[in-house]
């Protein structure tokens, strides 16, 4: 599939770029420098070795004709980000907003959540598309080190909020093929408002038991992935 | 360990009233009218056998020199209960609040959350008990058939939220008599802002997915527990 990672240069998109161009993805990572995206992306193809296509390029430049579009920003970066992107995001992608809104954006403790006023850094972001674009939220609570570390299966669910069900089945597909991962349909975009609460939750925990890497699985269930059958 | 458990005849309460007394604590059940409380506990001595010690009270009486006492009551009642046990919580009682405040307390759905003005139903617990009662949150995602079947252990760790570190590893070690359960150290009582929002996200899934028992487990170490070792 042709995806986009808007921030791959960050660790989080870097983590993602990595294990989503090893499962065989054709992976753009975009950044506001076009230089930038291009070291990444040497960077990503040297661990990878050649078999893997990773490119870079300007955020614009690097979502045009994707199928999905992965935003991984801060949150401070958030608005800039999507103001940059969004001509550029056609109607039948699917952009997937990794952002939460953290106390740190302001100056405060990454422990801490900010609350947008939309009520989530998701339903932030569809106010800054154009109508109609197919949003997602997922990827909160995936650690960056997780991803980034080839070696070892990712030992955490990916929650997923939309309110597109083919959309959030797109992105599924693609958590599928990160290797220990699953992904568990949380519901609407609104429900993001929750979900986007469990990083700082996790940055606790992370400080209390000296870890860089906790995360979730959600137990009840076997096998999670698409609710409708 | 004795234990009250205000709000024992409710499924939640009920649950964890089986699962303590099955550990070998003493449980009272506490409910508005004593007549309920008792024949819950007539209840749960039939379930558990002859060796279990419990017993029913009204609320206030419940709680009167006990080591924990677990509030298990909707959003709706909070108030309430906590008025009628303050008196009777005496300064070395620890008070473990489960309350998680849902829209369906004002006639909406479960899985949207209502938001106190003090930031969490905890923090709001806090107001309503004499100053320096020691508080602790958790059980926000444990879910009361996890805890009835008492056939099965219970595949869910409980986040447990508080200022007070030995309040929270006395609730967490009772936590940890039940088979199947560990605790997590989530930080201060604010962070059950987030935790308290963890049950509509689990009521979501619960509906999305046909299910009455989905939790969490936390990834990234295989021991929990107190954080100080």
């Amino acid at each position: 599939m042709d995806v986009a990672i808007v921030g791959g240069t960050g660790a989080e998109g870097f983590g993602l770029t990595l294990r989503l161009a090893k499962a065989g993805h054709h992976v753009t990572i975009g950044s506001r420098v076009a230089k930038k995206a291009a070291g990444s992306a040497e960077e990503a193809r040297g661990l990878l070795g050649a078999d893997a296509t990773v490119d870079g390029a300007v955020n614009a430049e690097s979502v045009t004709g994707k199928a999905v579009v992965f935003v991984t920003v801060p949150f401070e970066g958030q608005a800039l980000i999507y103001d940059a992107i969004k001509d550029a995001v056609g109607p039948d992608t699917v952009v997937c907003d990794c952002t939460s809104p953290l106390m740190s954006a302001v100056g405060g403790r990454a422990s801490h959540v900010l609350r947008p006023w939309h009520g989530s850094a998701a339903e932030f972001a569809k106010t800054l598309l154009p109508r109609g674009t197919r949003l997602v939220a997922a990827f909160h609570t995936i650690a960056a080190d997780a991803l980034r570390d080839l070696a070892e299966p990712v030992d955490s669910d990916a929650f997923v909020m939309g309110d597109d069900a083919e959309a959030k089945a797109l992105v599924g597909s693609l958590i599928a093929d990160i290797p220990g991962m699953r992904w568990v349909d949380c519901g609407g975009l609104q429900m993001a408002r929750i979900a986007e609460g469990l990083t700082p939750l996790l940055i606790s925990v992370n400080s209390r038991y000296k870890l860089r890497d906790s995360g979730f699985r959600l137990t009840g269930r076997d096998a999670w992935g698409d609710p409708r059958g």
